[in-house]
């Protein structure tokens, strides 16, 4: 059994995590912190784990996280690069679900954080978690930098266009959308639901942290830079991303032929047929992601649609299957559940 | 292995029991049928079981009923009483998840549901699938009549009260809140999203189909009859069902206690500690049920909240668990997923 | 024209008032107070008000508030108590959306809001602003308390059985559900969308706030105490209330006439003909309340419905109504939308 | 008094047409037509009419539409290009809401709507009724093509771009989401509450029918053809669309005051400051369009934000916009309602 603890259990990939680990038949779950609720039972604040999760919140300082053989940060960024050294020196495999690991560059980490990276060592070390593109490096890692919900369905939206060279990489355009629940569980107006219910908006669009994220994987995948605009927009539903990706590809080849051989064998990836349409409650609570790729009126643009639930494969169940392929597991252990329709 | 069949899988019910039983450890799903969509994959329509379900509708006529060992009615009334005497008699299990065989009174069947009943016999000896009401008759039973969504509900927060003997019979009041998915599946326009989202109110005021069901149950609790206003509304939430129950006891009591021993050992009855406001989403997706007692200001009125999914524990899932039963299963075989939350 | 200025108008009842006064002919809106967003335009916080309204909002010392005509409070409790002696010695007339003139007891005051009165006077003074009750009396006020949200759907709803002496009055039951909005705008985790979306739940049912101010409207009516169970739940939607009220009446009376001369001639009480529910959407957005009254089965127990806005006839609309009385207007003045719905 | 009828008055473009006609000072609703619900008072169908609209739906043939000074066709497509010319002939003003008047192509009209076009000389002369593209014509028009809910958006917001030519008209992209209620009133399992809430969709991505419609005007303010990927998606709520459209503009070029020079002293269309992201809430139940544009990171790609009520500017609101054009009044007579927030 895997000995498993999480720091920072309170917000909504906290609680992903806990009904995910506590159903996985190879993991112990050892510990949970959470300063501000220490000594509370995980259940008292989510009714959901009543009978399932007997855990209380522990403070960090006295939490047992070093005998831990993982330990997930499912944190606010910079409490992860602060923790992890130590932990790693000790043998705890760490799994960063906040974006400390996710940008090679520290300009880059520190233009788009405002804080100065405290772990440039672990930082180099740290591997894209990622499986569809890492799955090899994924598996020796110590620290695995848990991919941004946005960042992991635009990437594996435009990946088989991008590796494939098929791609004008000069007007890239990802139009994402996500449901509210990526907002975290912190107490803000904008999130409330009389805000955000029967409503829609876009927001960051001069620049979303996941941009430097998504440019960073395509541009490694392409091996020069890529330019994406990306516009995320906020949706009137509790989970789910939908990414429609538009890409100019004036080249003829067969792009449904292309997605289904990029992805053949991936457990997680569901090429479906062509004309199809993912909705997102079609991977509501499950780790898969569903594709499809269209050409409208046989013109130059491609469109990409990419359907996931963005705490799961979107945050804790990537997360999950990233600590699968580090200890060995099959990749899909815990991770069958069939999504939740309607 | 149990070789199941279900019959009339397009509609919530039969999805919701094609997702719990294409997980379940001891079932092979043989068949399902559709007389409209015969020949259409499953997945096709219902795209979450998209790589996890394989079955094609088939036709009722030709599919293979008669050799399953188990078989499910997600189907209009009517239908699992025609069909039923046939599977019956050759050695195969019934669970009717419709109204067929839950009214003892032949009379009560015809007042409410407006046709005769054709199969008086096997309404005889069907047993009314609550485990935590008849746990010992499912077990032998060869015809199962599922409970209705809100009659688990109410059964089970009015039963502790009424087998103690301590409420007022005459008098008890039923306020219940469903999701619309109650509705079922078919293209109506008071289930329309614009019509449904952003409102609430009652309906069924004057007689629900459900009230002789529960007063039924009661009835047999108390051993006397008993004087039930329910009232149900549509609540705009997909799944879910929420009973507020008023019943006046005018001993003095310990409810909670009363509860507390009720449902001791039962698997999926959770009931919470004193002050304590069950929400639907707590049960979302999962097969238990939560209750909580209440006496407000100290007074006559004893307050019972009930939170149930109605696709679950209010119709798929206390199916599969009734077919636990009967078949000698543990009886939370493939019914042990934690609840969805956010 | 009436020159107006509202202390507080950040919250969800300030926009609704907002929304109402600018289309208001009789009104000229003066002044909008905020200590927090002093200097803010209106319209930047509620672009739904661009091109509608000018003002920003001001700090309350700066802010002309004596030399209008009414001024509207829609604050937290205790705002008003403190603010209002001056105003009305100034000859300004005031209508406290809040709790502090609702109840004339200042026990009942303190004990439920947790503070000590500090008006006394003008508690004494101030009229309850049911227009359907106290219509004299609100047009000769200084100081009206507008009524709570779920206190003007309960009380309008028994009313009519309570003044006809024709309740058991010792065991009313009143089961309410309201929208999210009604918890105002504050950023509480309990207001999350992703917290209150496709959920349902009850809350304060060892009391809740508005119990008194129904009782003491209901005791009032009846000349005799009454004992009323209410619960509040929490609906995943923005606007609206229902309120379910259970009454036995043992005695054989018409009930709809009843309702129907109760409120004949009433501008903004729909009482439906007999077999109707109505929804929450049927007064979106308006001032308009809908009742039905059912005796199911014909037995003892009546069941009232009836379907408010929280925000217009639960506070705002109610709260100009009240102000149209005050300086003798036509009472439906800038009161006259039609709901929105779909 | 302009003598008005309706054509189709059980869905929602027909129940909001009743909504802002009922509350027109310049109008007088004579009849309202509906072969399947004739003698049904339409505040039956439609409770929030109660008190506020006392027709009855007529069977078409009897309705007195010929006396009738304007005709709104609020039907499926078909219908007005059936019944106008007698109308137009006997001197009734027509505004069509549905599609018969929209594509100026014959070819087109057929290949789209599979029907061919009976009324020739009508569609001739047909004016498409944007007021913010053809002002003038609309004031002297006899028949009134009323845009689709998405043409509206989405033209409003290319046309600065494309008039003042700084776009690459090869390569339009426009993203958009709509409500269900987009989807109309008809009873089809995909627009059910229990599948469009909590879910979020692409549709038609091959080629939806607002896709010509939105050309043509674009090409007509272009005078050369343009090349656009439309893609619709379907939005958990009831009403509101939301456009985000994507142009490269290589040119540097003030985009902000382009936009805002185009629109001055549109009454309907609200260009929002720079950084602004319009949400389809801060337009509900309004007339009013907001736009926001931005140039993500300084890039060539410029993104255009268009925010509308789908049932009214992309409706009813427009039609009745472009009926005060035509008879002369001000244009804003009846459209003023501020939006409703929350």
């Amino acid at each position: 059994m895997i000995k498993v603890g999480i720091v920072g259990g309170t917000g909504y990939t906290g609680v992903e995590l806990l009904r995910l680990l506590a159903q996985h038949p190879g993991v112990e779950l050892a510990t949970i912190t959470s300063r501000s609720e220490a000594g509370m039972p995980v259940a008292d604040m989510f009714p959901s784990l009543r009978g399932r999760v007997a855990l209380k919140f522990e403070d960090p300082q006295s939490a047992g996280l070093r005998d831990c053989d993982a330990v997930f940060f499912a944190t606010p960024h910079g409490v992860a690069m602060a923790q992890s050294p130590e932990l790693v020196a000790g043998g705890t495999k760490v799994i960063d679900l906040a974006a400390d690991f996710r940008l090679k560059s520290l300009d880059e980490f520190s233009k788009w954080y405002k804080i100065p990276h405290t772990a440039p060592d672990l930082l180099e070390e740290a591997v894209y978690g990622l499986p569809e593109m890492n799955r090899a490096a994924i598996k020796s890692a110590r620290v695995i930098a848990n991919p941004g919900c946005y960042a992991t369905a635009v990437q594996l939206g435009f990946l088989p266009l991008v590796e494939a060279g098929v791609a004008d990489l000069d007007c890239l355009i990802a139009n994402a959308a996500s449901g509210v629940s990526g907002a975290g569980r912190k107490a803000e107006v904008g999130s409330l639901f009389a805000e955000a219910s029967d409503n829609f908006k876009a927001y960051g669009v001069p620049g979303h942290r996941h941009l430097p994220e998504i440019c960073q994987g395509l541009e490694q995948a392409a091996g020069r830079k890529v330019s994406l605009t990306f516009v995320p927009h906020l949706l009137p539903q509790i989970r789910g991303i939908l990414a429609t990706l538009y890409a100019r590809v004036p080249v003829d080849v067969d792009v449904q032929a292309l997605f289904e051989e990029r992805f053949a064998g991936e457990p997680f990836v569901d090429v479906m047929p062509p004309g199809s349409t993912p909705d997102t409650r079609s991977v509501r609570a499950s780790n898969t992601v569903r594709i499809a790729v269209h050409r409208p009126q046989g013109g130059d643009t491609v469109v990409v649609l990419v359907a996931e639930d963005n705490l799961v494969k979107g945050a804790a169940g990537q997360a999950v299957q990233n600590m699968n392929l580090i200890f060995g597991l099959e990749e899909t252990t815990g991770l069958t559940h069939i999504p939740v329709l309607p």
